[in-house]
């Protein structure tokens, strides 16, 4: 026989870490089964029927729900007696005399701390975020359950102000050595690691241990910075701090699937670091195998296997980036695939689309990606001509130049385009002199253009092998002296072609924030710590300086009494 | 001044050489300025308008349309005149004296040929590939516009009889040295290719050339394959195919985004193959970076170099298969995963998700994964404990075990369970003795799993480095101890998963078919070919034999007359 019983205390804040002595108290009492205390959530009340410790009760959930189930009625009622005794136990964490009350009088008291650790509960947080960012602290934000349009308005505070917020539901940090939140000790090394997941970055770190490398920073974004309500402007900032700072020499960028167009600007920018960069989009696609240094890792295990090698090695997926500019006239801007092979179109559409927009194609990988109407071409658009729409009644364009000669000369009259990509296909079966068909056309294209007052740039990924029956380096040669540039895999012409978009994008001008202070990830021996106790343990057993502010919820957690105070300050 | 004039021949069939050659002569005829030669359907029709050669004729999409562009009139009429004796030449290829109007003639004549090549327009091909299947050869099956249901009563029908067909719109393969449809001529050598894209098979091919490595077979299979609606029957052929090949030592498997069901079977499949497998889906989310000998490659390239690399190296993924069998009891079959690491759960639902089913999860990567209820698991679930649904008012389960601890009895309890997954993640922040919390419960599970005759396996991934603030090594001894095994990292986690669920697979029946021989791949210097002569020639070329079938569509093209013998058949 057993008996459960449970007590409610209305509308009150207690920090988690207490509530779970608290239930750990209660269940190690003589004659107590088992014993459940949370804030009485219907998510947190169903976990507790599950284990048998529903007891009924009324309570909402604001409001801190006990139950106890013991042997006997007489143990649960004295178990329940002892909940207040038990609340008013704290834990010894930090040692800390004086603890403040106000964010405000932390800050005065240690007014080196960048940085303020922020964990109480989710509906207070994002209010404690803010006033750290008006005292100009950056802000740790470990607390979950806050909405998104907060931690946007939050961000783009931050991003007017040059700080940073890490979070919402920020797990992880490491700056300069010290670890924020949850974190593991590493050898300290070159290699920066950001994430919008905590465990990914703690798992990427701890891989490290015992293999070559070590860490420079790890920098936690919160799981919704690259969503489209954030716009990954968390993952910005610190990929332009791993930039400008000399201690980091590669960066890791760990997330679930951003948002296309959060991926599109990240991708671009980390092309622009001019150091490796690893990018681990756990369950995205990646499109190919990377763009210059940038690499794309299939899982948590290759983001740290990938930093190694880069760390020692050099492995930029190209192999010639010297491609002198070409001068476009003004208003070129458009890259056209006119593709004979349908993995091949498909292939580079993935590359380009990761980073370009728009793309448009006939074998669209995203519905907005489909041409409407596949003989008129829009943005940059990629073509595969062998598809079936194409080829009733018809040779394959590998065989039979027809089609593609007439959409080259569409595409190179139209003063957008900028770029003609093509690919050519050797081999038995295929046409046996496709560079005698395509270097008149190219020829003609680019005198056209430049009667026009235009440049266009012609591309061309060439794949055959030495031994078909074509020669494969005469073939090469001619379509050269056409003014082609020749590549032999997708990667390099992908990598030809961003080289040409980027000549392109810089001349349109540029939105600028102010940079965020390298100090912010140097100067990290002290913080303020608001919520959970034990983070300023594990800040002071790391040797940082830490202030444990005695944060209380307005009006004690009482919701009606808050909105009342809340109404009397306005 | 310029004149269009158009003419039209009905319902009749040409081969589409004879068409390009066609359209070429006219071209070039004296003052022609262009000409157009099409099957008259509204795709064919837009493109011709595009180039300027409307002529506004009527004709519908069995008829063949014939545009000239002209500087007068008599010279356009000249042209048209001149179109039924162009139309009789033939584009000598093979030199062949005899040529069989029927398949069973020319397989009489070379019955030494193992494989029919079929070219012919889609809408006659699935028949004539019936054909061959009857006539007990395998199938290259070129052309395109098949409709896909054709495409699986063929594979199903191939696949009762050991004999594969290749396509429809298989572009490539490489099969005992011989290059059927487009190929690229490589160095012999221990790889072997699969793709459900041609120019994919033959770009990799080529990027072999001048690199390490050459190709024992390449094997394309249409690009339809991997649907639901075929099932993967051709790649589930070839997979086996060069298992069983002693010349192969290495597989390429390329596909574009497979079924999920199909993905599931084939790397199913892969993994047994015993030798290694690079899989390149392109445009598909890799699941993490391999499974034991299955690679995950993002690009042809990429498949390329570690298909280079498998050759002369070791990468399995994983470091010890060697688990001894556990010995389930009748019913127990599911893999639950309890995590505190939401990046964690992500890594590894993405791979067991890519493998087994059904798979459920809270945090769901796909609709149908989603758990219907978070506190009870359905089939194989992984959870992340620390989501936000879970942490309201709650410590983190990184700091709080109550959570798990309740979850792991529930599960044990379930007797479906087969395995149960854990992590646990070390340092700063983290509970400080998570093995003092999870051992006892681990045994206590186990031992209950046993005094009920079944058999609880749990495997935990356990994060952290050496200088963590808890001993790394002694909670690793500790949870070793109660019966777990470690794994180090998600791949690990993974593999040693997998490993336990072929065990409970082993026990099941798989469906069986005929093995397709050998000979099928080696046998290849002799081919029938039907459709597009130049085929003929690329073979003859390659010093292959080949009978050219003097095919003609039923009724010479005329659908109503075809329609009408088709019923006086019957």
């Amino acid at each position: 026989m057993s008996t459960t019983r449970s007590a409610v205390r209305a509308g009150s804040y207690h920090d988690s870490v207490v509530l779970m002595q608290l239930q750990r108290s209660l269940a190690a009492l003589p004659g107590v089964l088992d014993a459940g205390v949370v804030m009485a959530t219907p998510a947190n009340r169903e976990v507790l029927a599950a284990s048998g410790l529903d007891a009924g009760a009324e309570a909402g959930p604001d409001d801190l729900l006990i139950v106890v189930k013991a042997e006997s009625e007489a143990a649960a009622g004295e178990a329940l007696a002892q909940v207040d005794a038990l609340l008013r136990v704290r834990p010894g964490a930090t040692g800390q005399d004086y603890r403040p009350r106000r964010l405000s009088t932390a800050v005065q008291q240690l007014p080196a701390a960048r940085w303020v650790l922020i964990s109480v509960p989710g509906r207070y947080a994002a209010d404690v975020a803010d006033e750290a960012l008006e005292l100009g602290r950056n802000v740790f934000l470990y607390s979950d359950n806050v909405p998104v349009e907060r931690e946007a308005a939050l961000k783009r505070k931050a991003r007017e102000k040059g700080l940073l917020v890490l979070g919402p539901d920020c797990g992880t940090a490491v700056l300069g050595g010290t670890g924020l939140g949850f974190s593991n000790r590493t050898r300290s090394g070159r290699i920066g690691l950001i994430g919008a997941s905590g465990t990914g970055l703690q798992a990427v770190m701890s891989y490290f241990d015992g293999h070559e490398g070590g860490i420079s920073h790890a920098i936690g974004t919160g799981g919704r910075d690259l969503s489209s309500a954030v716009g990954g402007i968390t993952a910005s900032q610190a990929l332009d701090l791993l930039r400008r700072d000399e201690a980091t020499e590669v960066i890791v960028l760990l997330s679930k699937p951003p948002a296309p167009e959060v991926t599109r600007r990240l991708l671009a920018e980390a092309r622009a670091v001019g150091k490796p960069v690893i990018v681990c989009f756990l369950g995205a696609a990646p499109p190919g195998g990377g763009f210059g240094d940038v690499w794309f890792a299939n899982s948590l295990e290759e983001a740290h296997d990938y930093a190694a090698v880069a760390q020692v090695g050099d492995r930029s997926i190209t192999g010639d980036p010297e491609v002198p500019p070409i001068g476009f006239a003004a208003g070129q801007r458009w890259v056209r695939g006119l593709f004979s092979g349908g993995t091949l179109a498909l292939e580079t559409l993935l590359c380009l689309g990761a980073v370009l927009t728009p793309v448009f194609s006939n074998i669209p990988v995203s519905a907005e990606q489909r041409l409407s109407d596949p003989l008129r071409s829009q943005g940059h658009a990629i073509l595969d001509l062998g598809a079936d729409e194409f080829t009733v009644g018809r040779l394959h364009p590998m065989m039979d130049f027809d089609l593609r000669l007439r959409r080259l000369r569409q595409e190179a009259a139209d003063p957008e385009v900028a770029l003609l990509l093509l690919d050519v296909v050797l081999g038995d079966g295929a046409h046996a002199d496709p560079a005698g068909e395509l270097a008149p056309a190219i020829e003609r294209a680019k005198a056209d253009a430049r009667a026009a007052g235009r440049k266009l740039d012609v591309a061309i990924l060439l794949i055959g092998t030495a031994q078909d029956p074509q020669d494969q380096e005469e073939q090469a040669a001619t379509l050269e002296r056409a003014g082609a540039r020749i590549c032999r895999t997708v990667g390099e012409l992908v990598e030809h072609t961003l080289l040409r978009v980027d000549e392109i994008a810089a001349a349109l001008p540029k939105p600028g924030f102010p940079p965020v202070p390298l100090e912010a990830i140097r100067a990290t021996r002290a913080v303020i710590n608001v919520g959970i106790e034990t983070f300023s343990a594990s800040l002071a057993a790391q040797g940082a300086e830490v202030v444990q502010v005695d944060w209380r919820p307005p009006a004690g957690g009482n919701e009606k009494m808050a909105a009342l105070l809340a109404r009397m300050k306005q």
